[in-house]
């Protein structure tokens, strides 16, 4: 799923600017966000920022992709070498919420609720969150499987941890007492506390910040 | 907290109202959504839907307090009168979860997700939704006090708390498998099981449907 057309000159930037339009997004909605807007708060002319951006007829569709790209490329893709399902779980749910801690959250927020795209849009972004889950629904019955998950249903329990994950864009704004990597470990913590049995999980392994063995 | 200001004959009908225009607001946004639209879905004349509600300008504020008076009147207040701390978190998780599957979650998802208040309005949601938070993270503290609570923040438990059954409000929609007391109770099994010391749950409670025993 490629989300932009031209030629980029720096991942970064596009990072950025995509970020900047989400938050922007959230805070005036949709329809009344000008492309204006979104070059001023990055200090770009509007001719600048059509070197990174398709237009804003394709803006929310592309953001939104965007943010699923990410989710494929720093949790799905590493997490899919880490053989062992325990493990594999931690890691998507460290990472998951590391990734959603990342510019205030408005990418995570914008994918879940705006919903003003077209029909034929919403098909390919429901499309690919709903891949995410069965990935991770697959996970848990792998465990469930080998007698690792406490006795709980999968899909329930899938939901709950796209909750716990995707809440975190929201109070990242209300409460700042806690870091980044604070905040990925007490979420990790709470959900393999809630799934998994307790000889399923290495008490050491949760404090300690999860990298996959091999990417 | 008054959410209507006219005398109400009949508060199951009131509920559906606030529901149905909820159902409405998010489907349409709150600015396409009209009060002809509201009446029509609910097969009443303008004329009629005025003897519940006081116009559009205050509809959006009296859903969101409507919501919060159901969240005080089901959830927070019978708990108050729960004793024990673990008692009291098992009921308040499985009677807010209930509370949220009710009208296919359109009023916790408006609450959560609507910006379109007044300043003034906006500071009162704002406060209610604190007051529930520092309510259900004083539970979490006193069972810490008690060392029935495992190694976690409980600020950030709180918020993985709130967004496992807030969360629920989405997915009701896309997977129809399990009951809504189904669901209460896997998400109850998960949050407990992910908070609390296995000592302190009675594997038993967690399996039956809590009420308090007294309101």
């Amino acid at each position: 799923m490629k989300t932009q057309k031209r030629s980029v000159p720096n991942n970064e930037r596009l990072a950025e600017v995509y970020r900047t339009a989400a938050q922007i997004i959230l805070r005036k909605g949709y329809d009344a966000t000008s492309i204006s807007d979104i070059a001023n708060a990055l200090g770009m002319t509007k001719a600048g920022l059509y070197h990174y951006i398709n237009g804003k007829k394709e803006l929310l569709f592309d953001i939104m992709n965007f943010g699923l790209d990410e989710l494929d490329a720093e949790v799905a893709t590493p997490a899919s070498s880490i053989a062992d399902p325990s493990e594999r779980l931690r890691f998507i749910i460290a990472s998951h919420a590391r990734l959603v801690t990342r510019g205030q959250g408005a990418i995570t927020i914008l994918v879940d609720e705006i919903t003003a795209l077209t029909p034929a849009q919403n098909r390919i972004i429901t499309r690919r969150k709903r891949e995410y889950f069965d990935r991770l629904r697959s996970v848990l019955n792998e465990l469930k499987a080998e007698g690792k998950l406490q006795d709980v249903d999968t899909t329930a329990a899938t939901f709950s941890l796209l909750g716990m994950i995707n809440w975190l864009s929201r109070w990242l704004r209300q409460d700042g007492a806690l870091t980044q990597e604070d905040i990925a470990e007490q979420i990790s913590k709470i959900a393999l506390n809630g799934l998994l049995h307790p000889d399923s999980r290495t008490s050491h392994a949760l404090l300690r910040v999860v990298k996959p063995t091999t990417v």
